[in-house]
């Protein structure tokens, strides 16, 4: 049995998309046993619009709520809300395996920090997405917004980590990485590129592929890409508002004669599994990761096919040892031993 | 008449789209005097395959050319390319307006700061490029890859530089500018884009209309999105990433069965159009901004069409007096009031 807490008020549609969604993953997955935190009633008038296998299904009842507004530290004293109850659930209860929310980014990092807590010798963990790429499956792009400003040895532990990742993820077993830069070419970038690119390659257990531009995310043959926080939020949102100019475009157009209307209904299967593939919310949220346990953020806007891939990618990655993956990876990957490098550079 | 030069060696396809691109220009604008520097016979093989008006165009003979792996600061040096020889003339002969080139963007920013020169009080100049948008026009994204690492004056003279452009390239009267972030509120992003974000709520003459995510640069209602070089050049080339995948995903699903194809028969003319609102050489190239006369690199790969477009822009913002303006629009800012921020900042 894999018991995953989902915060069952996280979001812009919370509850009725996360219970859905909740419900949709647990009949997927016959071995999920689904914790609900939430304000109990509204959870149980959402969950009674399902079929829901009921011994594998529970609620935490919690009146508080986190809200978007709050400040992330003090959110994180909410200790009767969904979110922060989940968080000091799932560190002290060690058979609850992963944590799954829609709701606010900066209350998700904080918690994790503050109240999970991080994975030895993990500086700070890092949010990993999956954006879609041209080989129709997803490159990793860590980190994508928690730490605004890194320094080398936290850019080379995203590697560690989204490696790790990759692997226990999604089934890559020697996942090239890249370094988002400004050019492909080792000199390319300002000072902190130029020594993370030397500390990149000197790492072991990593198949460090070299400097990746913006546009290698999804057309490119890495399998993750590494960033600092504010680069990387600035790749995924750029991409993501493309994707959607494309599709709003495309659903005017593809509206805008009758010569349009009826070519689309012979386009209806191609335009489709063309959306499928631009589907930015393909591997669920984004995995917060170097914390203790599996964290996925999903987005605020989440459906409940999100919420449900989001749970399902915590269970693949507790089967398979996402954590455990981790710690070996780090050790062995003698990040210890590029101190002097690292010393030098900041 | 607006004399402008045109690198002719200078691009992937060069010097057969180079000189198409001009001839292009040249038809459409009667005004337009074009100098080409380059290989004089072979640009007079290209401009052979083409009607073109003999009293409007001039070959300048230059035997060698700026290859694509010289280092900047030496191809400066090489005074008989096309390029460097285009940056002396541009800077010597008062009546010539503005210089295209599709060539190097290293040797090209190189050239217009150590031949060229900045505009007066410009610290560095920026590439601003021309981003579609969801409005039908286009966003300019400035910085986009000229200066991996800004400092807070920098970004607020962007600001200036881009305002001017908008206003005399576009038409686009109070334009609205924003400040790339990871985040919409004002407390958003890294000490830099704190402190500019106050720096530029205090410029005068500029319609500073708060923090633009990634998404906004393409959906939002900005005219121009202000950057550092890096995750400008990130953001820039991660929509063009996706923008690519999208064509190519649509060309293969578009033929992907015979329902398919009977289907584009009757949307030809909305997936053109699609293709046209997608389409990221719209504005020609990227204007290399603060400097003393308008430069603009156009892609590599860049098309005829590319080629006219951009010769066409250089010609806008001369009509417009865009030099003069930034001039007036720097003084008018009070920037140099504000370095008791800025010296605190940095």
């Amino acid at each position: 049995m894999i018991k995953i807490l989902v915060d069952a008020m996280g979001g812009d549609n919370a509850p009725q998309a996360t219970v859905a969604g909740a419900c949709l993953a647990a009949e997927k997955d016959k071995e999920l046993y689904i914790i609900l935190t939430g304000r109990k009633d509204e959870v149980q008038t959402e969950l009674n619009k399902h079929k829901y296998d009921k011994s594998r299904f529970e609620i935490v009842d919690c009146p508080d709520v986190v809200d978007m507004n709050d400040i992330p530290t003090e959110a994180v004293r909410k200790k009767d809300s969904s979110l922060i109850r989940g968080f000091w659930m799932l560190k002290k209860e060690e058979d609850i395996c992963a944590l799954v929310t829609a709701g606010s980014t900066g209350a998700t990092i904080a918690g994790g920090q503050l109240i999970l807590g991080r994975i030895r010798g993990v500086k700070r963990p890092a949010l990993c997405a999956g954006i879609p790429n041209s080989r129709g499956g997803v490159t990793l792009l860590c980190d994508c917004g928690a730490n605004a400003e890194c320094k080398i040895e936290m850019l080379c532990q995203f590697a560690i980590l989204a490696s790790a990742y990759a692997k226990a993820g999604f089934g890559i077993q020697n996942p090239r990485i890249g370094l988002l830069n400004n050019g492909t070419e080792e000199h390319k970038g300002d000072p902190l590129r130029q020594q993370t690119y030397q500390c990149l390659k000197q790492l072991n257990g990593i198949n460090f592929a070299g400097n990746a531009e913006g546009r290698d995310i999804m057309l490119g043959d890495f399998d993750a890409v590494i960033a600092d926080g504010f680069s990387g939020n600035v790749a995924l949102k750029s991409m993501e508002g493309c994707g959607k100019l494309v599709l709003g475009v495309m659903k005017k157009e593809f509206s805008s004669s009758l010569s349009s209307k009826i070519g689309y209904l012979f386009m209806r299967k191609a335009i489709k599994r063309m959306r499928g593939q631009l589907d930015f919310d393909k591997a669920g949220g984004a995995l917060l990761v170097g914390l203790k346990k599996p964290v996925i953020k999903s987005h605020g806007s989440s459906k409940p096919e999100t919420i449900a891939a989001s749970i399902a990618n915590a269970a693949t990655v507790h089967r398979n040892a996402l954590i455990p993956a981790i710690d070996k990876l780090l050790e062995e990957s003698g990040i210890d031993r590029l101190s002097e490098i690292i010393n030098v550079g900041e």
